[in-house]
């Protein structure tokens, strides 16, 4: 998958091996200096009736979001224990979606973040969310 | 879109014209006596890389599940302004997944929904939210 | 604190020990065959300037019974990471507060839970909870 | 109610008339070039068994934070919808939290707000809710 495709910066990533996440997004990652951010184009396929992006592809982007910030560019696995989302405006088809993430806090065993999806200055859909982390060779538990 | 295909029982509805729901889904409907009721059939595309179903397609099927309970069998609109989710347990694909709808209250403007996604007796996803209701003939607001 | 002084089923049990609790309720709660329940009466300081319960306290006596709830009869302690709510009617000075819980799953560190309050008939806010358990004799994680 | 009783900063406001807030708290905001901020003082009285400041308190002052975000400076009047909350980390008796209140949109009919509920440089809670608003002479609805 590439960004470019999309219309998207070039420096985002793309992270392999989701099948839905490629199916109903795709879906994009960068780390910056001011911390992570995530992106995606909205496409027809990801409109509802009234030809407005649908809410539950908004909340699956928001969770998306909420685990590359929660994982904080290490190779852990996670899983969503709690997402809690409000619609706070509408946005279209062509309309670019960037996530500002924000990890809260990371235990030795949960990370809590938090997800503001903008189109440009325009707020469309605040979350936040509880995240168990699943380290690979997990030594300590919180 | 035919319940069947997808080996599901063939008095399901399917609600014509969101193409996000048809892409990321399909999801189905019916009216029972016991309330509303919504499935899907979970397949390979609605899965993440531990090949269970990613969180935010069963997001996305809550959030169609609350919708459906809120019009209560009408004609009307309506638009999500809350959505919370608390991810209980793991489904995999070829499970079908049942959400168990409660109309928790309508008011002039608002309803409150509820829903469970089950896999037989399993809980997999609880979800509640705030919906608007977009009546056609708006004549009084609350 | 005895429930007979607030006009409480007498069977009702209260729990020692919350300082918190006890000044801003007092709480209380039984098991039954239907599952837990918890209870309070609305009194004026209880009420926000509309003179009706305040929201913050519907929280408070939420998070009570989804705690309740989550430790299910035992002696355990257990810790909130998510309390989600949604204020669906309003409730007045004099009224009986009835918290309906589920208790939706236990892992080995997690409990999943819901409660309804209730006064009569009507309900007045649902809320869901994930909550941590802590077990005095801890021998295995999740 | 005077904030430097609770040896809080002098130019905190108190709001009159709601006899909740005032029994469980009190509490406090004040009117920033930053946005509007809110405060009190953990007290023996606001803790748990575990002598930390009881979650539902800090649900309680959430609440207050986030409708007078909400109500942005004015004398509106408003109505919680939802309200959801993650506990990120624990404070006790004698520590001031601070509430930094985020005020994400405003329609004709809701606000949407978010708070971050710190103890210095820590974070304690976040929440999120939409809130309804009430005006006296309202001659629009969204």
């Amino acid at each position: 998958m590439d960004p470019k495709e999309y219309d998207l910066p070039h420096d985002f990533l793309h992270w392999e091996g989701d099948a839905a996440e490629d199916h109903s997004g795709p879906f994009f990652y960068r780390l910056t200096d001011d911390g992570i951010e995530t992106t995606f184009r909205i496409q027809p396929h990801h409109c509802n009736s009234g030809q407005t992006v649908h809410g539950g592809v908004l909340m699956m982007f928001a969770d998306y979001s909420l685990c590359v910030a929660a994982i904080a560019g290490t190779n852990e696995s996670c899983l969503t224990l709690s997402c809690n989302n409000e619609f706070v405006d509408k946005a279209v088809a062509g309309e670019r979606i960037l996530g500002r993430c924000e990890l809260i806090r990371r235990t030795g065993s949960l990370a809590f973040v938090r997800v503001q999806l903008m189109v440009e200055q325009r707020i469309i859909l605040t979350s936040s969310g509880v995240i168990k982390r699943i380290q690979l060779a997990k030594a300590t538990s919180d």
